[in-house]
């Protein structure tokens, strides 16, 4: 039996790991915690989890939880993450990391983006990027996972192919993503209650999303040069999901049909276990992939235009669902232990 | 012209205010005020009033509205009012009050359910409870309206008639209500947030609510004895509307079908204009009246039992379309005045 | 491995089936059939199943699927599965029926509420009423489980302690029940297309509809008298969830303080796996139970009445997950297994 | 005072329609007519109606509406009202139609996407395109209006100044469309039940959409030559409502900052009642729009790219608001009225 803590427990990420973690024949939760008022059973918090587990959700100690784990999750929000890594790095602990702070490699960029600057640098640069789909074998020998951030699966996930093999114009990315409200985490602010998202649908931070630079490290990695993709999230009213649409132009060199290109989506993704691509002229939707880790992708062949329809959980692909592929990776289970 | 003042302008109810006030044609918004950081034009805040109109929304300045205004409407939370209202009576400005500050004539019941010592006395006692279907003589010559709850308007319709007659049992009047998440007012905590509400239904406050006295001070004066009646609120996923389903017991006397407690109810609604009683067999549901300052009824037989399902917009019959029906009746404009 | 075919696979509660049974490790699924233009995979008809189960699904072939399955699941629209069951039976396969067919055990009371004669008397007289909390050792042995409807499934279990026990007056039961929208079936009607039911709320079939009479049933055995509630539904704008609120008038004998009713509460169930008894003060609300097979009760004590608020998921507790709990009570399968 | 008709009152295009027009002082409705079973009540079939409106809707006769008429509105199914225009115009009466009959001026274009061969050669050819904002003086004197989609108007109004003054490459236009339900009108089909839709997030008929031709007519004629747009339009789950999210790329010409666009595009609109341009920075939701007859746009300056967000009230700027729009227009009423 594993060991695991998890650390920002009472975020929607933190609670889908306990979810998906008392789930999984081979993890032992042993330790639960988050910024808290007072100590309080996580049953308590989450009525959904009683009768299930009975661990008390207190303020994280490191040590205790260094000696009780023998990996650790944090779920904690962006700049908060990169102050305890070291400690439980140090304590030979292994950290699966959801929030975004060891996802990209140029500190400034980080900096920019995320309005501090980054304090740790040696883990920051040995961190392995956790999307299994391109990263699985430094994965498993991973100390440190920066576990990807939702748009960024989705949106790498859904091109990958088509820039790996050089098929688009990789400065010609545009990625238009509609994100359910759990995405944005429970954060207490107007914007974010029920009346004000309910029957409304919005654009927000076009084309200055803090996931770009991350889409934008990885998909340059790919296309083997610089790219900048467009990209503008918008709010659906609802609570789980995320639908990417995005429009890529051809290359001179690609002349391949719609039924060409799905196959060679299929061959690039083959051996994977949570990719699942559409036959040509089917096109994933929400319901198709919430509560569970796949990611749905469609290919439609426009001419000189190839649009991609993809989607995925936010909470599972596109956070602890992602999370624990990691950790089953990490630790020689079957990868799809707990998640299917 | 009727000069008028929107105090608490940020509110749901204000901002529905507005609305129906741009529309009024005898009505001139002079002034609009909030609790608010700094002073901004109300289109900048609510951007579907842009190109409508121009004001600026500050903090209040009593004196300043006084001078403005001739009527003036108070979208105050509760116990905030009660602040401000002596010193408009005193400016002579007539003022009707969507708090709940001046509804509950016994003080000490208002103490104990909104936690604050009432400073009013005597307006308090002066107050016409802003009803139109009980107290429309009284309202004409009112100086200060406390206009009704939300959940107290759908409530004492439903089942005014049965009361006033004798019909029913008055101590077995169970109010079963489910509102819509504007009924709470744009209050920014972690249970308003959208993931929290939707997809979600929960009962609160059971047999607590503090529109229980109100509810009950109405129905005693209905029933000629004092009424407890049983209420419990439930939260809707959804922006407005209230649909109560209330249970009664018949008394001895009463032994009338469905098809005449219909007729009885219209006869004793039939000269209200925003009171519509449906045919035996037909029940209201919320699209019936969401948008609308209507309060629709429906009444079954069941035996021994009489069953009501109402229903009204919360934030139209159940706050600021009351409150310009209130406006309409105090200044002698046609009573549905941009509100039909 | 036990061989399971599911009849009625592309409704909700056919669909729930397969989702649970995938994960079942003691269960292979062999047969997947529905009433359906022409055969087509199930994972064409439900893409999230893509890459999960290969079955195709056509008409049900009553043959085939006795010679291929152990045990059957239907989970056919009333009325429909009295044509099937006796059959299956004959042929020595266990069933268990999702309709109401077999749920009344009086045939022409049956008659009056499906509007249908019924056609199988013998079997009705020997199906076992597939309630765990009350029919276990009957349902260990049971050839055909009549799987309870999802307003009973939560009526029953909220007052079922208080008329064992005899503290409330039987006839005094008014259940308030609000169901999310899948209770009603993937029904292709007007009246359940998205516009008519979003931002929406109504009661319908007010004290007339046809899970009454099985309540009744079933509540005049624990009363020990004939015993007939009042029952309101209403349809609440969500995809699943029951909520019930339950009202109650002490009788005579009954003094209890609300935590002395939760410990009673706590007793009568203190056995049971799917039964959580909130403390007293603590109501339970739709997401503490959506997606899982726990039905949560809380008692509020309001002195001479009671009031209880239950909830569960319609399409687990309420319908495929009680359905599985019973096939693993008859398989002798530990009785969470696949459901936790 | 107008007499005026609604063809198709039962659709949700018919229903605003009737909401707009009965607030109309200048108008009285004389005929409604709906493909309906047997005649009833329209405040029958929308109880919202009771006591405002006594008409029966029964199925059209046209040589009663003619007779009953000066001007018919349209709202029925598309491939249908070109049965019924030509009679309405040779009794005189003018005609408002929402269906896309009249839209495309190149029959072969509309039998392509509408596959039903075009009866109305003659009257095509004199159809008014009833956007005011590109053809106002036309409308006014128009006799038949072919009343734009709720897509094309918020794409047209969104791009046609960059597409005017020559800004952008019109080959490079990406239209990707979010509506809510009743854009699809009251169509009874599975795929538009309640629970197939909340919860979900989709695009359909990727850029093959019947709108398309409709756009790409109208970009043309303001590119000064054959422009195809991308378009892929998705389903919200919510009610009312559109919201285009448009990418553009600069040619040559163009290196405007993005408060000169704002500037250029406030000019273009500057005499437009209903198009409010936002300021930089600021861009528009669905919540600023619905309920109203504004097209709200905002401009985004990326570089080369510029990317504009446009919503607007799929049942009203988009359909009935728009039609009555044109009705005042075309009757010399201001051009707001009832609109605002």
């Amino acid at each position: 039996m594993l060991n695991v803590s998890v650390v920002g427990a009472t975020g929607y990420a933190g609670e889908e790991l306990i979810s998906i973690l008392l789930a999984h024949p081979q993890v032992r939760i042993t330790d639960i915690s988050a910024k808290i008022a007072k100590p309080q059973k996580i049953s308590a918090i989450f009525p959904k989890f009683k009768g299930r587990i009975e661990l008390v959700c207190k303020e994280p100690d490191i040590k205790e939880i260094a000696a009780k784990s023998d990996l650790v999750f944090l779920a904690l929000p962006h700049t908060v993450s990169m102050d305890i890594v070291p400690a439980l790095l140090k304590s030979g602990k292994r950290v699966i990391d959801l929030s975004a702070d060891y996802r990209i490699k140029n500190a400034s960029v980080y900096e920019k983006f995320y309005a501090k600057k980054h304090s740790d640098a040696v883990n920051l640069k040995d961190s392995v990027y956790g999307l299994p789909e391109l990263y699985r074998v430094k994965i498993k020998d991973a100390k440190l996972i920066a576990n990807p951030g939702c748009y960024p699966t989705v949106s790498i996930l859904s091109v990958a192919p088509l820039l790996a093999l050089g098929m688009v114009d990789a400065d010609s990315v545009i990625v238009n993503a509609c994100s359910g409200v759990t995405g944005a985490g429970r954060k207490i602010a107007e914007s974010f209650l029920f009346s004000e998202i309910n029957e409304d649908f919005r654009a927000y931070k076009v084309n200055n999303h803090q996931h770009a630079p991350e889409i934008n490290q990885e998909l340059s990695k790919l296309a083997g040069k610089k790219t900048e993709i467009i990209f503008v999230p918008h709010l659906l009213p609802l609570n789980r999901g995320i639908l990417a649409t995005v429009y890529l132009k051809r290359n001179g060199q690609s002349k391949e049909s719609g039924g060409k290109l799905t196959e060679l989506y299929k061959k690039f993704y083959k051996k994977e276990p949570f990719v699942r691509i559409r036959e040509e002229g089917d096109l994933p939707r929400l319901k198709d992939v919430v509560g569970s880790n796949f990611c749905d992708i469609g290919i439609s062949d426009c001419g000189e235009n190839i649009i991609i329809i993809a989607a995925i959980d936010n909470l599972l692909k596109g956070a602890s669902g992602q999370a624990v592929q990691n950790m089953n990776i990490m630790c020689g289970f079957p990868e799809g232990t707990s998640l299917t």
